[in-house]
């Protein structure tokens, strides 16, 4: 009977603060990172997760998937894959921890990289790739993995039951068709603060020649410049490209409204993070302000419960889910449940370090067995640092390729972790010497 | 020129679970604890804080703090101690470390610790409880401390200096009065899910005898169970002793409904956190549906934009500011300026290790100088651990008496830290032996 032997945390970290890709209002000088775990049976089988953080920070978050690995070491290997609903609740509702959020920030982080190593493993066992071992379950069994407490005054195991009973049907021609002809895709990579307008234009209009019908602007530094950035992409990409725009949490609720309708103009197709996302009224009074421009958010949303409320207020036109913010595969699996129901399209965040790669796997499961559509959907994509995964991900004319690989997608190239394990892999010694970018500090 | 010398954190963990004190519907088991942090500068002058963990995780505050705290090593102290406001965002508007929360968690909890650190060695060096501190500052440099991103569209700086400039009226005579008489306090001793009904009855008539006004009942084990418990504790004191109950988040928004509709014969006062505090449209809700029982909740939630959000919802009458939840005393000046523009009562969140000590200061801050009112106000009592203090609580004939001894009364007993840091302290020796406590799991 195998049994969980370790639960491996490593700190990796990217300098991509030196080049300011990844710029935006807020995040002025991310270095991308993952805290990268590796959890391994008696019988030498291995699962990967991964929560990535902007840098700073990273240890703490390992911190945490340390003490909540002690959760699993020893345990029953098959018994926790099995039933890895129970698996969810273990960590999550462990009685002390739980202080600790309850379910956000850190806690909720640290639990869904060990849970998305888990269900790596149990993908790899199963020889598939997440998204179709997930597709392939049974309603019955996707519903046993959600985790419904305090969901249920807007969403029941029945009516979960429901939408996914409903999706059965077709589900065998949606999956053909995800494995020949992949999931839109939109592209942030122009559109990064720190960026010259040359290159903003230069790169928007690589996004339209290489096929992606959106990409996306970081806002909110200044008015003057928004304008000038818009009006530059806008006349580059054409009046039929949708233009994303995104504040990175930067705005007060009123001033929000006034700054997305002063870019009207350039008819933005959504607007993303306006202001805090846990300001669920704020969104919604944003959403009734700038229409027709949508409301998008979610890469911040601590909990399948924030989202539930931002569908109840009719706060969002899309939501998007971000692979390592939430408690992993289980509760991503309730918020996409969720969006169902709304009937709110979900648009899954990625970039940073890889996002891509694992939160791919999410809508390529929504169009199969849950929602069923792709209509107004589409995987962001940012084209950075696929290199350092295993089973990276394939963008081809602007659709991103189904992922064949057995697993989650999260694995590292073995080299690449220790090249960049911080602080003393060997490309951390190299750059250490003329930039000291992780200590660098916000001054007040 | 002082500079901040060092940022020392300790893991203290105190047995709790031992006896079933602070045993709840969900916290089944909790070793009450501290992330103990003692910051202290080059002339050698230290201040205290804390945040307060159930046991397991409190390692993970501890790191977070620590890493927090290396944004603060050789600051200048007295610039630091200037402008805390300042400091505030220095360390919650960290651009990279922001990703962690943002503003909640573990991240908001650890940079409340440092900030409290911070206060008390303000305080400290004026000579003056914190309350005291606080109450003579003048409008304009309250104002100053407090982070208003995200709550402007429901207070703004303006608001804030006319409720304070309100409360400049009379308030040297209610600094005599607080001093002369204390605050109001209520109790929790009594109603704990693992005591015994005699020893609920004891507890409770004990409680009346010692000059409560109200006491509290845990409750949401089961509804068989709670009614016979309300009908002990109403027969023991009383038609006009107020019975809180409190749910620590147990139900469906349904649920909450129902099972205090049930127990309304009993006059249950208020309703604290009938389900997760992160559902602020289910407050709402429960609390239409439960009328005249009041709806109280604030102990988990992560930050002022969730209680903004609360007190604009209209989901809650009473609102319970927790000391070491939020990001310190900053925060929670905000919070109760929020509380006070939207005429809710405040009763904060005690109990725990260290939190009767530290969040006794804001309901005096708030009598002498903000809200001016002491109406339908309290502070909640938990008579444990108080020992380990240097400047314990002191409450008598129901009320708490002022703190009189200069700072954030955070500061520990060596002797207790000594004894009681996790693992290797003298007590955990002594315990481990018969119970491996903190290494108890919950079962899924």
């Amino acid at each position: 009977m195998p049994r969980i032997d370790s639960v491996r945390v490593r700190d990796v970290r990217f300098p991509t603060s030196l080049e300011l890709d990844g710029s935006d209002a807020v995040n002025v000088d991310p270095d991308y990172s993952a805290a990268y775990v590796t959890i391994t049976t008696s019988d030498g089988e291995q699962g990967h997760g991964l929560v990535f953080t902007c840098g700073r920070g990273n240890e703490i978050v390992a911190a945490a998937m340390e003490s909540y690995g002690a959760l699993l070491l020893e345990q029953d290997a098959d018994a926790l894959l099995d039933d890895l609903g129970a698996a969810s609740r273990l960590l999550i509702h462990d009685s002390q921890l739980r202080w600790l959020g309850p379910e956000k920030g850190v806690q909720q982080m640290a639990c869904g990289g060990l849970l998305n190593a888990l269900w790596d493993l149990k993908a790899r066992r199963a020889g598939k790739p997440l998204w179709l071992l997930l597709a392939e379950m049974s309603p019955e069994e996707l519903v046993a993995v959600v985790d419904f407490t305090h969901l249920r005054n807007a969403l029941t195991e029945e009516e979960a039951l429901q939408i996914l009973r409903r999706a059965q049907d077709g589900k065998a021609e949606r999956i053909a068709e995800l494995q020949r002809d992949g999931y839109p895709a939109y592209t942030t990579t122009p559109g990064w603060l720190g960026y010259s307008d040359e290159k903003l234009v230069r790169l928007s209009q690589e996004a339209v020649d290489d096929g992606f019908g959106m990409i996306k602007l970081k806002v909110a530094g200044s008015l003057e410049e928004d304008r000038k950035r818009m009006r530059l992409a806008r006349e580059t990409v054409g009046p039929d490209i949708r233009i994303g725009i995104d504040a990175n949490q930067r705005w007060e609720v009123g001033e929000a409204i006034d700054w997305v309708n002063a870019l009207q103009e350039f008819s933005p197709y959504w607007i993303e993070e306006p202001t805090s996302t846990d300001d669920i009224l704020g969104h919604a009074e944003i959403r009734r302000g700038v229409a027709p421009v949508k409301v998008a958010t979610g890469e911040a949303v601590a909990n399948r419960i924030v989202f539930k409320q931002l569908l109840q207020a009719g706060a969002i036109d899309v939501m998007q889910i971000d692979s390592t913010r939430v408690a992993g595969v289980n509760e991503n699996v309730a918020n996409l449940l969720l969006a169902a129901k709304f009937g709110v399209p979900v648009c899954p965040h990625a970039g940073g370090v890889g996002l891509c790669e694992l939160v791919q796997h999410f809508s390529f499961l929504d169009y199969a067995a849950v929602s069923g559509s792709m209509h107004d959907r589409a995987i962001e994509f940012v084209d950075h640092l696929h290199e350092h995964f295993t089973d990276p991900v394939r963008v081809r004319r602007g659709r991103y390729q189904a992922p064949g690989a057995p697993g989650i997608s999260a694995e590292m190239v073995p080299a690449s972790v220790a090249a960049w394990e911080f602080p003393h892999g060997s490309g951390w010694q190299e750059v250490g010497g003329r930039a000291a970018v992780t200590g660098r500090r916000t001054t007040p």
